[in-house]
């Protein structure tokens, strides 16, 4: 119940009818769509198969932040490799950190792009980390229910396999919580000059990618929003 | 190519479409249709994507004997457990097992039933092992060219194994960098009030921890060590 399914943009109302069915068959329940262009649709019905439910259930946001609201961990599924990409593993990788997350208590969500493309650069950023199922390069393209079919089997085989007790961990921060400390760090590195929002080159990226990584917990970043409180007091620019 | 994909009796050409298009992804070419209804068709055309080549190559036979010529081990895909002497095994240790007789030369077939009923009981007779994908049991309806995914996944993933493709990592930062940086921190932290060498209480090690944690880069390191500098001259106390 604590993983959470996003199909981002998705085309093909028929894809979300499989996606449906290829969590239920894993146990899944917890659907996003983040602007679909048509849903519902008989199209998707009809692919689910018995998994209407799922499809009952599913929430329709119009945004990935939104999708990915109350979530400690986002895993952005990539069809291959990017430069200046966050720590990319394998489907069977990831779906154990997010077993082990999601048995912890913490909300995790997969996030899928659109059939053509994928995710964006942008969406790839909103992640803590990206995974792949290693298909062959000269042909990787999986069809966009069949990904996460492949994904929802690994998350089933991890947590089968997870019978082992998860130790006690501080609790993490959401990624609302990372969002605020973002738009916070910006603010004050514009005010001192570091971050030029007319010529940003790629510090907000480093910066995401290295906080990304680290999986800050909540009271880190409580501390790191009072430093950046305080410091804003100090300084002797507007 | 010793490895054959091999559908009993499909009902809806779709799914053959399907079928070739999770082979090919995972660089499965050799399929074998027992007496389907419908093929060649429009249908499984449209599902292939662009694994057509697969479609076209596909072997039509009218028997199950037929289609496991020359194997030395059948694998019959079921979905749930029978009241039979076969051994059964999940996808993954079959997959494994598969890969290994490949590997030695030997061809091999992994054998899919109806889209409804599954296997005959006489068509898992003629198969050495029964596999199954350990999907919820409460509702374990794999749609076929969904099911033919996770096993072609699996049997990719037992032949790579280990050949990830790894990123080449950026350089990271030595611990004399990192020490620097916690200093340059201390510094500015002090500077403003936020942390009070006479009364630190947790705050140095708890930055430590997250420090540790991000494992940073030479280039973050560069990048953290530059905001202090600026931020430094932006203070108006000194």
């Amino acid at each position: 119940d604590r993983i959470r399914i996003v199909l981002s943009h998705p085309s093909h109302p028929g894809n979300i009818g499989a996606t449906a069915r290829a969590m239920k068959t894993m146990g899944l329940s917890q659907l996003v769509l983040v602007n679909p262009r048509s849903f519902p649709h008989p199209d998707a019905d009809a692919r689910s198969s018995n998994a209407r439910d799922v499809l009952a259930n599913a929430i329709v946001v119009d945004s990935l932040e939104a999708a990915l609201a109350g979530t400690v961990l986002a895993i952005g599924a990539v069809g291959h490799r990017y430069d200046m990409a966050h720590e990319l593993v394998s489907c069977r990788v990831a779906a154990g950190r997010a077993v082990a997350d999601a048995a912890g208590g913490a909300a995790v969500a997969f996030v899928f792009g659109t059939e053509t493309a994928g995710l964006t650069t942008d969406e790839m950023l909103r992640c803590n980390l990206l995974a792949h199922i290693p298909a062959d390069p000269d042909y990787a393209s999986l069809n966009l229910g069949a990904a996460v079919q492949v994904f929802a089997y690994e998350l089933r085989m991890a947590a089968v396999e997870t019978a082992l007790p998860v130790q006690p961990a501080p609790p993490l921060a959401t990624h609302d919580d990372i969002e605020r400390l973002h738009v916070h760090l910006e603010q004050v590195m514009t005010r001192i000059g570091f971050f030029d929002p007319a010529n940003p080159k790629r510090l907000l990226p480093r910066l995401r990618r290295l906080i990304a990584r680290a999986r800050l917990e909540v009271e880190e970043v409580r501390i790191l929003r009072g430093l950046l409180t305080t410091l804003s007091k100090a300084l002797k620019v507007d």
